[in-house]
């Protein structure tokens, strides 16, 4: 097995508050909405979030899963540091409920803040001059040049 | 913000059962390996994977969110409906718990398998002939040629 993730899929309680948040609130546009069922995003090359509903998301995996989601975050990095706090702001005006306000941080970036989505989802925006992608999409955390 | 996952975060109880577990069962050669902190793998194309020490995960978010892995399924996709069982069967080789048996599948593609690794995080192995990357890496799911 190759490390490559390909989908990411959140159990989700209310998926029109997802809706309204990413949609609407965020300007995202899926790539497959299905009303309670599923909403798609793409996120990245080769790279789909799942939105799906939480009661389906448990059928599917024979209810051996918490459907609360927990221990996870998803991390948005923001080209400048007062990119972190507009964007954070962009988020909380979408619906988002603050968790981490804005600050100078231990991980994630010399700068991050955190929210979370209507249905539990928390989203970093992080800031970090440390962190690089390549053409071809390899990753480099190091010191800048 | 735009529709972009840099980093996948997950509170993580035992980084070392997690090195075996990805590193030396499955072979991933870790981007940074800081013990008792932090294990990141590159997933895809500008995204990695952080596999963060509970504790720190906890202490970095505030304490905001639970800890225990909850409501996030992680999907790899094979190119063959062989594939999925001979891709469980190294998963759980490498230490993994089988959640899912390999069966056709409703959802996560026409046959799956689900398989938690030491940690709790679960990854879903499918096949799905309706899903593809193009070379500029959008996705698409609908039905094949």
């Amino acid at each position: 097995m190759d490390p490559r993730l390909h989908f990411l899929t959140l159990a989700t309680r209310d998926l029109d508050a997802a809706r309204r948040f990413y949609r609407d609130g965020l300007g995202w546009q899926p790539l497959i909405d299905v009303p309670d069922e599923i909403l798609f995003f793409q996120v990245g090359p080769g790279l789909l979030l799942g939105l799906f509903e939480a009661d389906k998301f448990a059928a599917d995996n024979g209810g051996a899963l918490p459907a609360g989601i927990g221990g996870t975050v998803l991390s948005h990095n923001v080209p400048t540091a007062d990119a972190v706090q507009t964007t954070v702001d962009a988020l909380v005006a979408a619906g988002g409920e603050l968790v981490k306000p804005v600050a100078d941080s231990a991980f994630g970036g010399v700068r991050h803040g955190m929210v979370r989505d209507p249905n539990g989802v928390v989203w970093e925006i992080g800031f970090n001059p440390f962190w690089s992608i390549a053409d071809d999409g390899t990753v480099a955390l190091s010191a800048p040049e």
